[in-house]
């Protein structure tokens, strides 16, 4: 038993039941054996994003190889709160900051979204997914978070769910304040929240989305936030008001 | 006049007032000659903390050297919202992350706090305050949070003030949500909030911490949050209930 050592938690993308067992990937192998020496027979906790979570030992068949017994449930599966996170693309660090923290406070879908603005040649994508997938790991997730590949803002709506509302992060001054417009809405439903590149949204950007029904614009407070900052701020605003935070 | 190009604002720590000189620093220098590409006659806002914002003009006087000439009111000091953060210590990327992200949530005071399960040796607070300070800028703050040496769990309480109240952030499940913890207080006077370390408080830790009548343990939702993500999120809900955010 591992009771004293840090709980490894592994995302697999196999089928997860009594008796069956799952090969670790190149990755998973090395993280098991040599960075958390690991020995046969240790436990790991498995998910899939679809079954639950479940309890797993190590059984090594060579140096560079290694399966995983799946042996016991430990969490049915459930369905998170429904939250999506349109965000303009920054650097890496903050972006890979971005897809960490979304992840840790429970969005659905991570979508890079080319504004105006944005100041970003390339969105390293699979990046994006490692961070959020050890994000999901070790918050205790049962899922991971769809990372979408970058659209234009133009773009962006054209097939949009209008049942799908949208929490607007405008800068100071332009909109209501986050608690006071978040007050007025009762939970339920689909929702992404949204948040501009450094330098904010056009001001044509601004004009079209405020024209929506389905769009509520926000601002986060008195004093600008980074980009990074900004995502998380507006997740866990949304997740008190209208997610998990409450139950 | 720069109005197409970032605002840059630069924190100094001299006498604020119509006509004074003040001498850049070496680094302020440098990234308003050589990062910025700022000339002679350009402008920059400068603060203190004590006498609001200004607007100033470069004045070079050698390829090292420059003084920025104040010459124009901005905006009058304004008081943030009484808030400090208590945190334990973790590695220096998510470390640095925390000042950044208090600083630009409006953090007054940044106090590490050395719990039973904290795992690092040293904590660099010259490196923590030239964040704060940077953030600052950025966030057009008008003070910086006073940055302090690290204190142990035990000596943190023995001069404490009553009447600054804390929130203290315990692992999921042993504590209130947040959103129901903070709709049952009213806002007004001094407050702390305060996260653990990777593995959380110790349980002696909490016991003692949830005796005191000035003390509101709270949970950040069903998912854990690492270290940086539950210092910025235990912060947003202190805005938004009690902070400035709806202002």
């Amino acid at each position: 038993m591992n009771d004293n050592r840090t709980r490894i938690r592994l995302f697999v993308d196999y089928d997860l039941e009594q008796g069956c067992a799952v090969p670790a990937t190149q990755d998973q192998h090395n993280y098991l054996r040599r960075v958390m020496r690991r020995k046969d027979g240790d436990t790991v906790a498995l998910f899939n994003g679809r079954q639950g979570e479940w309890r797993a030992s190590i059984a090594y068949e060579s140096k560079s190889r290694c399966m995983m017994v799946v042996h016991q449930t430990l969490r049915p599966q459930r369905t998170p709160p429904d939250v999506w996170l349109l965000f303009a693309p920054v650097k890496a660090t903050p972006m890979n900051n971005i897809a960490r923290m979304s992840t840790e406070l429970g969005v659905g879908r991570i979508c890079p979204v080319l504004t105006e603005h944005t100041n970003v040649a390339r969105v390293n994508t699979a990046r994006l997914r490692v961070n959020a997938v050890e994000a999901a790991e070790q918050s205790t997730r049962l899922n991971i978070p769809i990372v979408e590949e970058p659209v234009r803002f133009a773009d962006l709506l054209k097939d949009w769910d209008p049942a799908r509302r949208i929490i607007l992060c405008a800068e100071a001054g332009q909109a209501e304040p986050v608690p006071d417009a978040l007050s007025q809405i009762s939970p339920g439903g689909p929702w992404a929240v949204m948040t501009g590149p450094e330098g904010g949204f056009s001001e044509s950007e601004l004009d079209g989305m405020a024209k929506l029904p389905f769009v509520t614009a926000v601002r986060l407070g008195p004093r600008i936030l980074r980009a990074d900052t900004a995502a998380a701020a507006v997740l866990v605003c949304w997740q008190n008001h209208l997610g998990d935070w409450s139950e």
